[in-house]
């Protein structure tokens, strides 16, 4: 028996609007809604592969590692890398990491929650 | 500037293999990957609407509530608490939530991380 479908993967954050437009930039897609000037939850317009990214304000920070991540797919890490961070990420992982075929490089995103930039390994044996 | 697509949400445990099954028969998925008898990464093949789901052995236990979690939208509310706990999931919340047109009840799956099982608008007005 099926559970149901996926409706979104939700962000627990402070400023959701402005974490739902760094997103929003990452993935290529735009805020599809959000609740007057201090909106409590903020959804992205689902883009091909990508499910809604929703945006929740929530009162408490982030403490420590985040159990769930997403996982980014480029084609050029450096110029993924740069990209990020003129959109307000910062690296976490000093180095590159190589396992399994993947390469990639740790990242947070404006609020410091960690996501990959991951050349999967039909790019990565390019390199 | 697009930085990438979605290669997969990521998600911490301790039992790889275990929490995909899970969270496959969640979405009527099933495991595409997983390297050996105790693998460190399993994924799930991507259902319409769901990303590849990817599960990460790490050492350490989950401490907090996570700061993403998947929100799962159903038909039927009680119907579909009923199957998560059959699957081994846990109800968190004891009562239900309605706000912005949703109702939900929050539930944790079988390594303690939080998911809402959601009755979307269209859906949530019928009842």
């Amino acid at each position: 028996m099926t559970i149901g479908k996926l409706d979104a993967v939700t962000i627990d954050c402070a400023d959701p609007l402005a974490l739902a437009r760094f997103w929003a930039a990452v993935f290529g897609t735009e805020v599809a809604s959000a609740e007057g000037a201090g909106p409590t939850y903020v959804d992205l317009r689902p883009a091909p592969g990508v499910p809604t990214l929703r945006f929740q304000r929530v009162p408490e920070p982030k403490t420590v590692k985040n159990r769930l991540h997403l996982d980014v797919a480029v084609t050029d890490l450096e110029e993924a890398r740069a990209g990020a961070e003129a959109l307000g990420a910062t690296r976490v992982s000093p180095g590159t990491f190589d396992e399994f075929g993947y390469r990639w490089v740790v990242m947070a995103d404006p609020e410091g929650n960690e996501f990959c930039l991951v050349l999967p390994p039909e790019e990565a044996g390019d390199g």
